[in-house]
């Protein structure tokens, strides 16, 4: 099985969901892998829904990127969205750069530098909207997968984590995982806002608000009021939006799915966390190994990882019955018509 | 019946969308009353989004009102919404203010004053990204409800409608129509862009181009992308829209529901309009003139008459089997909320 354990759903009417935002944390230099140049990062998410929507990107003239040049997620998400044809939506929780697409904004503000201490001041605001969505959107579909495009997610994860009580160690979409800069800002942070290990955890949206990014109050809210079956789709940027949700105490139908280059991180402790919290965990490989295309081929070598809701992409692709390879050739055909090469 | 004739649907899934712009049109003094002054109107459709998906106005401290102080027909959109529970979405299509709810973005900008004769520069954009809209949405809902919110609509109607070739006579949210006024603005929109009566007839997006606004633009091209079954909710100004269909040559399933203020408006012909355009007409009475409360008795003379989808909205309260009394008594509910009053 390339999805394991293998996703018995039968879901009537699936919608995918992803969650779009900036941060002024991704911007410090050498946290996040999510575009070539920090200043980049702000065009990714952007990039990432028009690409998956579209097939290419068009508020930048070429796809996102990793540095090393493995291309985005997004392009496993758009094989899926091929594959399955399951109706895709895109949030805009708090953006610089908004997709040239149709999209949901919920007036959401970008999110500032953790080391300041309030990196999301609008937070209870964009949980109560996002909140409100969730209740609309569960009178129309009865499984949502949600995944993330979030530049420097990972960092503003661990923080939240850590102020819940969580010792949650986080993957990257570096190969060698920046994890002293990542303990460096997040303690900078803390200090300034006055946050020790655990402190805010019966205050989770408190810990948004100080170390978080605007994703986390879309992500927790949405759950909130969507009340139906939900699978969070990502991996440890997703296992603090579980502790968000854990932590604020709601009883909903809620697991994860991701790839197996973050299940399997070492430098992260994402099957540990998935238990902690009670959750299901889904974790998918999409056989890059055997890939033609060296962009794909970078995955196995810890590139990328995850985002954009790729391992959930995956799950569904799963759960509507193609095979690992059925998928693994959509992906180079994505690939393909979008570098014109191979 | 409350709702002629009656309407035998009974939909699974049904969706109330309302697409909302804003024109430099609305600011020509005199020519709409959807707020109590020309410049205000910026700010009315995001306060009727805000109303019907919250239960009072945010982004203004009252809630929208025509000059006469007859409320906003949210009010009935709202009331209906309450009684069914149906979800709502809204649709920026081109906002000076955009609401402080939940709503979909396709990156649209506000139309321009139709006199100097290129209205919607973006027409296409606005067409092409509500269509992929469209077929999203088509795969979660098997009856959806399109209503507007547009100050100055009727007057953007009649000018699409006669490059069109059709004798479109509008209605207005004034009892006494302006119809001197709308004639001037759309003789001299006509006129500086060079088009006749009928001279677009086979180009009905240069029509909205010229002369319309990016309502119409949303509309016609989130029925493209629908495919499924589809009710306009509006009285002239989607009596503009069905032109547009029926001259771009698309074969939906698209009847029309309005209110009986605008079908027996005689400054209008609603009725001859949808007879020549072959689609199925709906018109509801909400029965205020059996109301206590004065703000609503006064669509009974001719003020406000529709608006945010209301005639659909009492349309959808029917087909839910709510009876014109259930109906009112809700509206009059809304109504004390809002104003403390009765």
């Amino acid at each position: 099985m390339w999805v394991e354990p293998y996703p018995e759903f039968s879901p009537e009417r699936p919608l995918f969901i992803c969650i779009l935002a900036n941060t002024e944390t991704a911007k410090i230099p050498n946290i996040s892998a999510a575009g070539k140049s920090p200043e980049l990062t702000d065009y990714t998410p952007a990039a990432d829904a028009e690409l998956v929507e579209t097939g290419k990107a068009i508020s930048i003239t070429e796809p996102p990127m990793c540095p090393s040049g493995a291309p985005t997620p997004a392009v496993l998400t758009r094989a899926s969205k091929l594959l399955t044809d399951i109706p895709c939506l895109f949030i805009n929780a708090g953006l610089n750069v908004r997709p040239k697409i149709h999209h949901i904004d919920i007036n959401g503000n970008p999110g500032g530098d953790i080391r300041k201490g309030h990196a999301v001041p609008d937070v209870v605001d964009i949980y109560k909207r996002s909140a409100a969505l969730g209740r609309t959107i569960a009178k129309l579909s009865d499984l949502v997968i949600i995944g993330e495009s979030v530049p420097g997610g990972t960092t503003t994860a661990m923080g939240v984590m850590r102020a819940l009580g969580y010792d949650g160690k986080v993957s990257s979409s570096f190969p060698n995982n920046p994890v002293e800069i990542k303990n460096k800002v997040i303690n900078e942070g803390m200090k300034k806002s006055g946050v020790t290990f655990g402190s805010l955890k019966d205050d989770p949206l408190r810990a948004v608000f100080c170390l978080g990014d605007p994703m986390m109050a879309a992500a927790s809210g949405l759950v909130d009021g969507l009340k139906t079956r939900t699978i969070l789709a990502g991996g440890t940027q997703m296992v603090s939006v579980l502790s968000i949700i854990k932590n604020l105490g709601l009883e909903r139908d809620v697991s994860i799915a991701t790839t197996r280059y973050v299940a399997d991180d070492p430098s992260a402790n994402f099957r540990e966390m998935t238990e902690i919290l009670g959750v299901h965990a889904f974790a998918s490989d999409p056989g890059f190994g055997n890939s033609r295309i060296k962009g794909l081929k970078m995955y196995e070598n810890g590139d990328v990882k995850e985002g954009v809701g790729a391992g959930g992409a995956m799950f569904l692709a799963a759960m509507m019955g193609y095979s690992q390879k059925e998928f693994r050739e959509k992906a180079e055909e994505v690939y393909d018509s979008l570098f014109s090469i191979s």
